[in-house]
């Protein structure tokens, strides 16, 4: 392995914890007005009234009330983005296990809660706005990884294999939270889900699987 | 291979044609219109109006301007469903290159005008509404791919396996066609970068691959 498994939480100023208490309040509410009233009631107005800011405030934090609802995924901290470009490996074999690592960690990092982020995907599924911001979310993620490991790798920025290996890992990702939002029954943490997701794609097309399906 | 190369154009009747006619003329005038005023200003009504039909003529093919704009990607017709279904191979080494052939000849039967996806990218980039869109039509269609794989393979709808063969497979596609729309200095068609695409898919985690970048 060339990552940690862990990231060590930095430490944080008052500032940039006043800052995060807003944003988790803001979320919060969005989420609270939306069971209560139903998305598509709520307003941004609203959300800030029950968060106790000004409307003001709340676009200094998210552009939309759609934004709002989804505080994941985000991006990836300077300290996770600087260990996986340190990493020597440059075969995209060990490259999409660090990324698996990369998200794994990212998720032990800062937990999204279960109930949460499966609120979200029941509301998107109903709601093309969120949907789209889920959907938008996820591509904004594809793209800066897709950066990331053209650097990591040595290939340019838009490089084909670059991209592929991105949008790869993003499918793994969102498998995986999928069917951990989904899974009520077991108490299995998300990272898990992440590396087990990540280690079924390198089984995909190995030819060894072919054979044990044949025989099955 | 499972599957053959080329779909036979299947005969069209007289009110398909009319149909198809209508439609195509509909996303004529959307992408006219958005070329000369910005999409942002255009509305159905002058869409309808351009192309020599009601607004409620327009809804019938479209929900949207948005969607007018984007006739790619569509969804797979009964015959190349029903090829792919028949396959016997049920290993998702061999069903992931069938997925390729299936978008490849999907391409095929109806190519798209590489000026028009281009345009239609370049419009996404700028314009989140069709992000938003062009994001839906892939996640529709990733959801439409994921239930044919888990019937093929024999495993439920909702199947992780099943899911992350759908999810790699769309990578692979949007990779294809946004390298291709790109592409303005060779003339190799839309099919052949997807069976790149995917022919790249396989290696990327292969072992050999690994020893070939270390040796490099």
């Amino acid at each position: 392995m060339d990552l940690p498994c862990r990231t060590a939480a930095p430490r944080e100023s008052l500032r940039e914890r006043r800052r995060r208490e807003t944003r988790d309040e803001l979320h919060a509410a969005a989420l609270r007005l939306s069971r209560e009233l139903g998305f598509e009631q709520v307003t941004v107005e609203m959300i800030s009234e029950e968060a106790g800011v000004s409307p003001r405030t709340f676009f200094n934090y998210f552009p939309s009330k759609e934004s709002a609802l989804l505080t994941w995924p985000a991006s990836f901290t300077p300290e996770a983005r600087a260990r996986f470009l340190a990493a020597p490996a440059r075969d995209t074999r060990s490259v999409l296990r660090d990324v698996g690592e990369l998200f794994a960690s990212y998720l032990e990092a800062s937990p999204p809660r279960r109930d949460e982020v499966e609120e979200v995907f029941r509301i998107a599924e109903r709601t093309p706005s969120v949907l789209a911001a889920v959907l938008a979310g996820f591509d904004a993620l594809e793209r800066e990884l897709g950066a990331l490991v053209a650097e990591r790798t040595g290939r340019g920025t838009g490089d084909r294999t670059a991209d592929l290996v991105s949008g790869v890992s993003m499918a793994a990702v969102r498998v995986a939270m999928r069917r951990w939002a989904q899974d009520h029954g077991c108490e299995q943490p998300a990272p898990e889900f992440v590396r087990e997701s990540f280690a079924l794609l390198k089984d995909l097309t190995s030819p060894l699987e072919e054979a044990a399906t044949a025989s099955s």
